[in-house]
């Protein structure tokens, strides 16, 4: 249990298991993050190995971070519904419990996606009129921000699934960004609405009679143009651009940094243009954006990505208190 | 009727009518394309138009453009099988016709994706043991290239179905590169073999099951990275990251235009790096990568980007003309 305190700071639950380099990347990042006098960060996960890790960052470390025991872990590989109903005492479980039992006001993982939406979705349950939950990130592109969704909570969507996603991604962009009547595209295989897969063919149908401000189809060049708010596809899809975006930032930086060892004159130049590489490359970081919130459950639940390093780890705590801050569970749904 | 000269120029049709910027830039394209000696291009298309609209870029258009009459246009919101059963006098049609009829040895296409799929498929038939024909393009990344299919081809694809785009992708690899053993990875949410969509965790199965050398699944950051020789993935989830990959070019171009533009000093390191930041462009962009090859049907069939202008057009005709040459058909199943 965590001790209630007389204290007004804002408590977010963090799993320390979860994620490619965690146990220690998690503490570090939970230490940079715990700086902030407002917060107080519950460490989940098995208590003596927790504090012992965290004593070899930070032997001192102070009053912002507290510890709930989770003696199981919740691996990348496990299948999600079966971990959540077999691993009562993982990382994942007990931290959605305590959000769920309003000892904390969010919960950041970068652990096992599937096993995260499902334990939200059983343990938090769903806002009314939303069937699955979604993933979504905003992205600050030069154009404007966007948000995309889903980025990987349903590898396999149904059509009517889709329109709901358009609804929340509406909710969220009019409420968060003030935006009067966001735009909403879907993604497709061409802007036509005879393209795409069955599936989102019929989604299209269906949001093409709702009351959103339904832009049609958008291409994968759409995403960053400024062409819509909102950009609706499945998990799978929008897991994999997530992680392309990623993959291209890295490619062009690479060949910078090959550029500049093979020609050491241009190095001048690379350094002046450092600042507009990372405005774009960082678009599309999830270290710098920091993790994606789960749209549609009872409750601030935001997932890191699996590799996530000590800064996205803090980036995803940020995220996290904003989310808290804006309300955003309270504005989507009731 | 094409006449048949005792020249042995290779002979390529070009859909005038296929794309967003058809005939036009269609018609530049092939002026430019037919500067090579040792090609005739078959313009396709309604003739007296074509005809027209060629002589005022050039009234003296060289030998190496000859023409055959089309009259009818298969739109880019056609249904594509409705479309080629109806529209019998059309550019696809006509233009595949020639091909099946062996009076060319390649068809080059910017026109509707589906429309020349199917054309393809029930004309020139498949190769033995194919059931989909897959788009397929060789990125030159910096680590070396990746073949990528299906960009487009099957918007809804069966498990099965990306399995065989695994083993054409095997042999084209192999005959082309000369790959002794291309890794083929299979595009999904995560690298574990549970995660995907169930089709994708399906075709896992397969891929497992095959002589290929088969990685696993591999995440949209890998595409670019080298893990994989192959990237197998369905023609939706495919097309939509072609086309982010190209909005993500233009992004970083339009940012560090604007960034030279409001800070004049930072031209010079620009123009420096400009070849660098072309390297990576370059790579994701159709107008140099000249479309994408139709893998599994008896015969060259090459698709251009809808948006394609002459540049794309030029490098498209250079595409067909290298698949001649490299005889991919023949390499591809029997």
């Amino acid at each position: 249990m965590v001790k209630k305190k007389n204290n007004k700071k804002i408590r977010i639950a963090l799993d320390a298991m979860g994620g490619d380099h965690a146990p220690d990347e998690v503490l570090k990042g939970c230490l940079e993050a715990s700086k902030d006098n407002g917060l107080e960060i519950v460490l989940v996960g098995p208590e003596s190995l927790v504090k012992e890790r965290l004593e070899n960052y930070s032997p001192n470390h102070n009053s912002g971070i507290s510890f709930v025991n989770a003696t199981q872990v919740i691996e990348m590989g496990d299948k999600p519904v079966t971990a959540v109903k077999e691993k009562r005492d993982s990382s994942i479980v007990v931290g959605i419990d305590l959000l769920d039992k309003r000892e904390v006001s969010a919960f950041v993982s970068a652990g096992n996606t599937g096993a995260i939406m499902t334990a939200a979705w059983l343990t938090l349950g769903r806002k009314r009129g939303v069937n699955r939950p979604a993933l979504g990130a905003v992205f600050p592109f030069p154009t404007g921000p966007v948000l995309c969704l889903d980025l990987g909570a349903n590898a396999d969507c149904k059509p009517g699934t889709l329109a709901q996603f358009g609804q929340m991604g509406h909710i969220y962009m009019r409420k968060i960004f003030r935006i009067e009547s966001p735009r909403i595209g879907l993604l497709s295989s061409g802007e036509e609405d005879t393209k795409g897969s069955q599936m989102v063919q019929k989604a299209h149908k269906i949001l093409k009679r709702s009351k959103l401000n339904f832009i049609g189809n958008v291409e994968g060049r759409d995403i960053a143009s400024g062409k819509a708010d909102v950009i609706v596809t499945d998990g799978f899809t929008g897991n994999v651009l997530l992680k392309l975006g990623e993959g291209l930032g890295e490619m062009l930086l690479t060949s910078l940094r090959k550029a500049v060892a093979e020609n050491p004159a241009l190095k001048e130049a690379a350094l002046l243009l450092e600042p507009t590489f990372q405005s774009v490359i960082g678009t599309l970081d999830y270290r710098q954006y920091g993790g994606a919130l789960l749209f549609g459950v009872n409750g601030n639940v935001i997932v890191a990505h699996g590799r996530s390093d000590a800064e996205a780890i803090k980036n995803a705590v940020n995220t996290a208190r904003r989310a808290i801050a804006q309300e955003v569970v309270e504005a989507i749904g009731s």
